[in-house]
């Protein structure tokens, strides 16, 4: 089956859900194109007042992005930055998005599945989900366009704590560490997130997207210089990138040089 | 009876309560006024070294700005603009009194009470006590100069999830969010709070003031440009706040239209 | 026994630890000084990849500047400025450290101690740990290099309660302040805080040097200017800090004046 982004709507609330099936929903190329398209047409439709932003199926919300296409689009830091450009540019649909969005999130929410959570306004998970951005495995760094919602949203300490242990953890710990903003029983998880849509829908949309507005105003994401940015991607030139992408895909444990 | 704005000393802590009765102490134009003064007056006074700013009575801290008023002063725009003037000046006086200020929570904490209790430097509430910003039910947003301290206190997300869900929510959560720093059993929670308010005042005071100037100075509250400041009164000249407040004097359900 | 900081590595893991035998590992004049010179050199070297830091034996992480010395070494504000600057030294010495640094803490980690845990990247705590900050009884304040880094961990309001206060608090209150990362059952707390190590070390190593320097420039510790800077040792003037340190060496109660 084929990777997608579907959307449906159902009075104002649109639903847009990650589709890579046999990949715990992981982003390739197209998807994260798609993605992004999606959410700028959403973002333009006046009509709308509340997005969910979902995986397809109840097994993830999205594992990242798809490691198996790293040899061919990642291959080394000029090629990575072209396509972190394009994650950076859905990032940021998602983050600038006019319409309140919320991230429905079951199963797994890992790496760039974390990163696009963050992203979005409200986050609520069901209780078995687990989060995590193991990316220090594979010899990657998150770029700053990435990084900046992280922040935002669980603030300095736990950022370094999710970057450096690199270790994947349950539903209950992300909201003590204010990466959720509620946790509910995995059957209840839909039903909870759409009355918090209907809810938002309810109120008055204008309100909504002014509130959004005010608070980028006062806490803008932090910015970096182009040059900066582009010193982002240096990990794709490394030995250690080749050997944890090439370790992940054998499943063997990589053995890091540092250089 | 009328609302007013009372002031008790004893020895170097002053008590200043909010009194509105039977409207949940909700702060009409005199109030923003004479708690502006009082503050003032307090904070000018180098004999004092704590400051409880609480609701009269045991139902609320404050319920926000007298609903009832709007009509007449908040009719539009302009008129709104000078009101929120009037506002943002009293929250300045909370936030910039040199001495420590504890809001001590009973009861309902909502709207402009909220933001109140989020401009002083220490939050201590009862078990029963209830917090929420349910303005988007009105169709009027919070103002920049209130908007400040709120996210200065609970951080970005948790201020999306307030004003964007615009749900009452109970001491626990608030405590979970961080928009308390402590949870008491009902009956206890005067005598908490006076004894923090004791221990404060048996510290070295110049400490207290120099620590507060510290903290602002490395943390200040964000600002923004006047012309975006006026912007922030953008809510009242839209159908959909005149259907809010009806809907809300009415006690029917707003149908909000996005104009 | 004299005071002492160590350093030992076990392959690409070290640990430093401060030691002050009877003063609950306070940091005296020797030790700021011994513990930036260890930091800067353990920074260096490449073939490192995460450091331990930790008090000398199961009672202290450290109990911050050693008081006994305040009658010598910070006397009035011109002097204890120059203080101030070997302090901040250290302090920046930890949190500009390349390699992840991981704070263990066990027993007592109050004033400077914990100070100094704020600037690590990750903070592990036994279940028996007690934390605080309590300068206001001492007519202290943290100067503006020590403050940076508890803001940066816990933000604006725990900040203030924790120095407006003085109060001393137990390990889970840390971790519900969100000023540690991780409690531990007591007999654990090594082993987990070594496993820790071990993770962050099977990791890429400049991918963790990477991100902390990401994450350093998109959330730069706030700076403040030389005047600013100088201001902040005013209270080593005032009448109160000479009452505060001497009621604590006679094991008095200050009684402070406010000036």
């Amino acid at each position: 089956m084929a990777s997608s982004i579907s959307v449906e709507r159902q009075g104002a609330i649109a639903t847009v859900a990650l589709s890579n099936p046999g990949k715990l929903n992981a982003l390739d190329r197209s998807m994260w194109e798609k993605l992004g398209t999606a959410m700028r047409e959403l973002s333009a439709d006046a009509a709308l007042r509340c997005i969910v932003l979902r995986g397809a199926g109840d097994d993830a919300f999205a594992a990242g992005a798809d490691i198996a296409e790293f040899a061919s689009e990642r291959a080394a830091g000029v090629q990575a930055a072209e396509y972190g450009a394009l994650i950076h540019a859905t990032m940021q649909s998602v983050a600038q998005c006019r319409h309140p969005v919320i991230a429905l999130i079951k199963g797994a929410c890992v790496g760039g599945g974390l990163e696009i959570a963050a992203m979005c306004d409200l986050r609520i998970c069901s209780e078995s989900s687990r989060f995590g951005v193991p990316i220090k495995n594979l010899g990657l760094t998150m770029g700053y366009g990435e990084l900046q919602g992280v922040l935002a949203v669980v603030g300095r300490a736990v950022t370094l704590e999710i970057l450096l242990e690199g270790r994947v953890f349950d539903a209950q710990e992300a909201l003590a560490k204010r990466l959720v903003n509620r946790v509910v029983a995995d059957p209840d998880v839909e039903g909870v997130a759409y009355a918090m849509a209907a809810r938002i829908a309810a109120g008055a949309p204008l309100v909504a997207r002014w509130h959004k507005q005010y608070i980028e105003r006062l806490n803008p994401l932090p910015q970096v210089s182009p040059d900066e940015w582009n010193e982002g991607f240096a990990c794709f030139d490394t030995e250690d990138y080749k050997t944890g992408v090439a370790a992940f895909l054998a499943k063997t444990k990589p053995q890091f040089k540092g250089r």
